[in-house]
């Protein structure tokens, strides 16, 4: 009988101790890729790609097992050799090759030069070559930045007395309601995919007080824009007993905080990767809509064509006004109008045209929509007939109303966007491991 | 202009201070909804339910500012009051109310009796009416302990050196293939929900060596048993690297060894309203397949049927056997048939019949599959053509074949069957906020 005591052995050498450990003239051991082959004659820099950065090592012939010729890129090979202090070499160290073990080779030349240290490649090539062009040492750090802005949002709100919830993608209805939505046959029966977790994060306000979700969201729309994806990662949560949509505001400011002490605490290597400067963020200014429309237009002498809506344009501009005038990349654009907003979300008592919500906009991009959400079951009832909308799919969902529920709110933020903002990428399509757009199903 | 600087104000006394501070006789406010009321004519027993827990509250006529009569089952409240010490209360203090505040009315009685200890009503009632029966403290406590276990296995892959992914659920292909899958039309392209992250996680090894993702998978199984859903969480991980299948299993016992010493330490709460036991988890059995058959056949007098299958009575016998010869709750099962297996695991090159590959039961139930993957693209493309399969749609998870893999594996963790188990639950039902099988789509 076998027993699985669970310690995983280890056979490369730790990468810290490569890098600074007391080891030099000692015995070490490198399990990677080979990522590039730079062969002058006598020696060749044989550079190994692990998942904590490339190392380079030196192949001399004549002192391994092999020639140089047998190896290749995009070998996987586990290498034994002595570590000798280098200053030129990029860690000040190097590992000179005494024996190479061949894990497995390829079968045909790398289409994408993945060892330049930018890819110098269209958008669509990268795509399509995805699993390969990620393998390019600035694409992959991308996603690690973005494993950090996901695990921030968890930590920051477990900490805060959230519960992780994982409700269904496959429903009888969608939240927002429309024909964005994509439609599937459910055991002969239709359904759809969820547009958001909207219903069911806040049905379990009434259980756990404080939820959130990461996962996948699916919207049909025919935006086939920088900015759109049909799937994408929404970190959401809502919250009840707040006094108003501020304390939502507070919350999400309160995470963003949180996200760049991460990235400065443990994900140093791709931020130098990068070359990535994080915004400072100590306070996030909050305009309402009205007011950032006049700002800008005054400001940019920009005339208002429709004081109900906001132009992608208007709301670069609104991100660009907060840069110049409050040193901020962030800024909360609260109250929107009523029309603009779904059913669920709470007018302001004030003037019913308007809303008791907000966006955030980050460097001139809306990355997230929030807001407070109504919770009297009368109210939500009229609003629905208001809007002349079917009650039907949502019997569970009103029903939760009719059984208390404390005044709450929440938002949803865009994690592809998010990400693509921080890094300064034109395209969302950068930010996403596998975008799916209108013409896009692959890889 | 406001500034948000990311402070979010609690109204609530804190529940530690609640229970444990130097507060007796001290003013304190509780925000909750009204769980129960027993009325005793002069006083009023309230008890509050907040996300920590039950508070008991003390109503004197002529004391607050309001009648009892006006207070309800299922309002939500603000309360504040004086702390006085009271052995006879659930945690040995109560809350003497000065002044209630109502922040929301029900609009119809509660359809379950959501304050009994533990909620005796039929699955079907509880799944009906989930948003309500939730709120019974015993049940809620169950989606605690689950959202440990989901915390646990990302907290111990990150700090094994995984990296978080997050992949597609629409696509043009499933992983699995067969007719277990839901087809949908994405902008008039047949396409499939994902049945998990397979060829996704695999193609990632490549990129990052070691990689996991927690979401959604969808399978169209017709299905209606106590162990199957529709659409379920998926805990996935798969790594490079490896010398053999025992290092992904080393990896996932080391994550279970985890998750315990999590729920111990920040979940006792939780444990303790469930009265639940952990499974002592020091080491784990692994037994071959064929040999696990043998060893019940022989000990409880049982015909093998057949070979190459394992039917749920085996599995639950298995798990009986390790249990009453190791003291185990666990099992691997290893060496599973090769015709039982997808195309893409590793088959055992002392014995082509049988795969590298494992089950791990837990209490007699498969949690897991998992195991050794092909990484050369010859081998691949052989199996792939020996079973008559199409590699249309599965281009680019070829290709990456081509352009080197490690050696790698991995393994996929049910989450719902993994938290029935630990619950003893006898349905699946039991661990889902919301489940989806074939007669269920809502809520």
């Amino acid at each position: 009988m076998e027993f699985m005591d669970g310690v995983v052995k280890e056979r490369s050498t730790p990468w810290d101790e490569l890098l600074g450990g007391e080891i030099t003239g000692q015995e070490a051991v490198i399990e990677g890729a080979v990522h590039s082959i730079r062969n002058m004659g006598d020696v060749a820099f044989v550079i190994i790609r692990r998942r904590e950065g490339l190392f380079q090592t030196v192949f001399e012939n004549e002192k391994t097992n092999l020639s140089i010729h047998e190896l290749k890129e995009a070998m996987c090979v586990r290498v034994t050799g002595v570590v000798h202090e280098e200053p030129r070499a990029p860690h000040g160290r190097e590992l000179r090759i005494r024996q190479v073990e061949i894990l497995s080779a390829p079968a045909a030349p790398l289409p994408l030069p993945i060892d330049k240290w930018k890819l110098n490649t269209s958008l669509e090539a990268k795509l399509n070559f995805r699993p390969v062009s990620l393998r390019n040492v600035h694409e992959r750090a991308k996603f690690r930045i973005q494993e950090a802005l996901v695990r921030a949002f968890r930590d920051y709100l477990y900490a805060q007395g959230f519960t992780e919830i994982h409700t269904p993608k496959v429903g009888a209805r969608g939240a927002e309601g429309g024909a964005n939505m994509f439609r599937l046959s459910y055991f002969h029966r239709p359904a759809v995919l969820a547009q958001s977790p909207q219903f069911y994060k806040q049905m379990m306000v009434g259980v756990f007080d404080r939820v959130f979700e990461t996962g996948p969201v699916f919207r049909a729309e025919k935006h086939n824009t920088k900015r759109h994806l049909n799937e994408y990662t929404s970190l959401d949560f809502e919250m009840g007993y707040i006094e108003g949509f501020q304390d939502v505001m507070e919350m999400e400011t309160g995470y963003l905080k949180y996200a760049m002490e991460l990235l400065e605490k443990e994900y140093g290597r791709e931020l130098e990767i990068l070359k990535l400067q994080l915004p400072r963020i100590d306070r996030i200014p909050a305009v309402r809509f009205d007011m950032a429309k006049e700002m800008v237009s005054r400001k940019y002498n920009r005339k208002i064509r429709n004081p109900f809506d906001l132009e992608p344009e208007e709301e670069s501009l609104i991100g660009r006004y907060f840069k110049e005038e409050y040193d901020s990349d962030f800024v909360f654009v609260t109250h929107y109008p009523s029309k603009k907003r779904p059913f669920y979300a709470m007018d302001d008592p004030e003037d019913a045209r308007f809303t008791l919500s907000f966006d955030l906009l980050f460097r001139g991009l809306e990355i997230t929509t929030g807001g407070q959400r109504i919770h009297e079951y009368e109210m939500l009832v009229k609003k629905l007939e208001a809007r002349g909308m079917e009650a039907e799919g949502m019997e569970q969902y009103l029903d939760t109303f009719k059984h208390g529920m404390p005044p709450h709110g929440g938002l949803g933020i865009g994690l592809e966007r998010l990400t693509m903002q921080l890094l300064q990428e034109e395209n969302v399509r950068e930010a996403c491991l596998f975008p799916r757009d209108m013409n896009r199903l692959e890889p």
